[in-house]
């Protein structure tokens, strides 16, 4: 047994309590007495005011913290299907980043189910439990369904953290690797290899960035996706059909200044990443191996900026940079979904706090420091401040929209409540 | 505004922390290190592991530890159809009950549904999340079609708690009071007022404890249920249809040994009370206000045995001193539901720890002593000794009955591990 696969096994197991979450009572219940007000009678009271207001579900109970990480298990990580049951342990997991970062508690769902319309139907009825509902490892294209319809169909926020997430931080990062190599977005030649979820999404969002659309080549795992192309082509994979001669990867990354790998290891070879153009952004986020080897890639040619999805090598495209903080902005002014907007202004919040220079506390956890440039062009996910600047960013942008129902005005107030709510986890 | 309302909402949003359960990492999780354990990569290893083999979950998540407590708010305590999102203060309260008195972690649900049929779906999909389900203020006829299914459709323990709950408590009490009296079983004659959820399932508990069904009547809102009769004859009180000439209550209750009141306030009359046989047993149980009131009732005859739903007044016929238990027991030894023995288990585990001398914890709880009598045929809640009774007696019987998936078989050692487990919530 390999020294990872123990120590993960061992810190599932530790203290002889299974698992990673547990669920305690916030106030008090030692006495009969405050269980007279936690359960009946006393109790009745806020059912009664939730029963004649609704919003008071938000002021009596934990609704409004409580986000719902919900999957079938059809694409757990980049293990593929292993069914519901299986994935629980990694949706536990975004359970305790949600919490480690966001302070935000959460119940992991785990259906066992594949019809897309049965799990509609669920996620909905459990909406009252919940203030925000974060799909995870949904495989496509079920889950473009499935996140779609109940963005329209629920009032409380709904985000596939495996299309939107890596979107985000990606977007962040290009932009940031863009203005260092003194490129604009609309002048990029972006290549995104990898068709599923996060391509998808990753697609649309670098478009809204300022991408032109006939910059960029998405690719599957049969090559360019090409006007005239008939095999294969998704419903999601139209809009990206792109009037061009080029089929291969080899050919689409030739003279490309971007590529956006979200598909197998070791894709990309050093000879393609030669016929790119000049300081080309590498973002190689197949897991656990990345489409190139960030050593191979660097022996290759020295004017590259690289990023994976591992914290092992610089610039970690990390989800993590993301959902705590995305839900946490939309559900403190209880916005009724997360819209494009607000991904955006979360991408922006990233990119400008890159950019700014890294506290004592960042060295500290990382044993070294970071200046925003080549190795450093998305903020690490230990930085206290990445809530300040993206919770916010991400709130603000629900109030210009016009989607919270209850707008925040007081922001330095609202900072100042976050740094208090955090203190505990960072301490 | 009431003192009760006034401190129950103060209580309820007390610590600028709405509700009252939160979610907590159960590991560490302070470092970039500890985040690869839970997290990717590392939490790859717990889910091939359940992959491979299912049983792990109980390993590696806290899916063993975990009730869902489900409902869909259409009975919320005695408040009637309220809603799945009022009902959420309820829900969260008995996650706090489930935790204090079992350490088992809830997740509570609720679903926006009325249709059976959906609700028995949505629960099957939800099943690899947890290892028990609590259903709960769920309106009868529903409930039963919906536990029914599910006890036949899953293979985790499925619990009705407002059927169940009050039977087993009730038929401890029941048991004791008819030692107390020096009556048999198999002599009382019984009057179950109330045949909604709990009526019901008291009336069959009874039946099991040795109440023979002709000294049984079951009475609804119509009066008493007898052969031929067809109004409001909804399937499951089919079996209760009584050969007898007695409709009302009045002449139900007349020469009766034992009323159970399931129903409305004040709808045993002092009168009625008189015509009971010597000795008799009065559980009223109606929320807040009893069908009859103790002071009445005790003015009226000296002979009685009598028991509330409220802890104002002696014999507390309490749920609490159920689920909690029975759950810690069942999933202890990973039973595959929650049998009528394993229901009778409890009650008689119940009303044997009443005639055991009373500990100080409890004295000093109650700042009173408890005596095994006419005051005292039930256990209190707030006695540590509960857990190690009932739980035990629960998964005894479980794994008696084959039930049990991980049989246990030093029971020392369980009682030892339960007594460490609670500690923390008793100090």
């Amino acid at each position: 047994m390999d020294d990872m696969k123990k120590r993960a096994l061992e810190y599932h197991t530790r203290g002889g309590q299974p698992g990673k979450l547990e669920v305690i009572a916030s106030k008090p219940c030692a006495t009969a007495d405050d269980l007279t007000l936690a359960y009946s009678p006393g109790v009745a009271h806020p059912v009664l005011e939730i029963a004649a207001n609704p919003k008071d579900a938000y002021k009596y109970t934990g609704k409004g913290n409580l986000v719902g990480v919900i999957t079938n298990g059809t694409a757990i990580l980049g293990l593929g299907d292993k069914g519901a049951l299986a994935s629980k342990p990694v949706m536990e997991g975004k359970g305790v980043l949600f919490k480690r970062f966001a302070d935000i508690d959460v119940f992991d769902i785990e259906l066992d189910c594949k019809d897309p319309k049965k799990i509609i139907e669920a996620v909905k009825m459990m909406q009252p439990t919940f203030g925000g509902i974060n799909l995870e490892d949904i495989g496509a294209p079920e889950c473009f369904e499935i996140e779609q319809t109940l963005i329209k169909e629920c009032d409380i926020p709904i985000f596939h953290d495996d299309q939107h997430g890596t979107a985000i931080i990606a977007t962040a990062g290009m932009m940031n690797a863009a203005e260092i190599t003194g490129k604009k977005m609309g002048e990029l030649k972006v290549v995104v290899n990898g068709a599923g979820a996060a391509g998808i999404s990753c697609s649309r969002m670098f478009l809204a960035a300022g991408v032109k659309r006939e910059n960029l080549l998405l690719l599957d795992s049969k090559g360019v996706l090409y006007k005239g192309r008939t095999e294969r082509v998704t419903p999601e994979k139209v809009e990206f059909l792109a009037d061009t001669e080029k089929r291969s990867l080899a050919e689409a990354v030739d003279g490309a200044d971007v590529f956006i790998g979200l598909s197998v290891a070791d894709c990309l070879t050093a000879d393609m990443l030669k016929t790119m153009a000049n300081d080309p952004v590498i973002f190689a986020m197949a897991n656990p191996n990345p489409e190139i080897r960030p050593e191979l890639a660097l022996a290759t040619r020295d004017d590259i900026i690289i990023g994976t999805g591992r914290s092992d090598y610089p610039n970690q495209v990390n989800n993590v940079l993301g959902f705590p903080f995305i839900f946490r902005g939309a559900m403190d002014v209880k916005s009724k979904m997360i819209s494009e907007g607000m991904k955006m202004a979360a991408a922006k919040a990233l990119a400008a706090l890159a950019k700014e220079p890294v506290p004592q506390e960042v060295r500290d956890a990382y044993g070294r420091d970071f200046v925003f440039g080549k190795e450093y062009v998305v903020p690490k996910p230990f930085d206290p401040r990445v809530i300040e600047w993206e919770a916010v960013a991400v709130a603000k942008a629900a109030c210009d929209e016009g989607l919270a129902a209850e707008p925040i005005t007081d922001w330095e107030a609202y900072k100042a409540s976050l740094r208090a709510r955090m203190e505990k986890h960072w301490k």
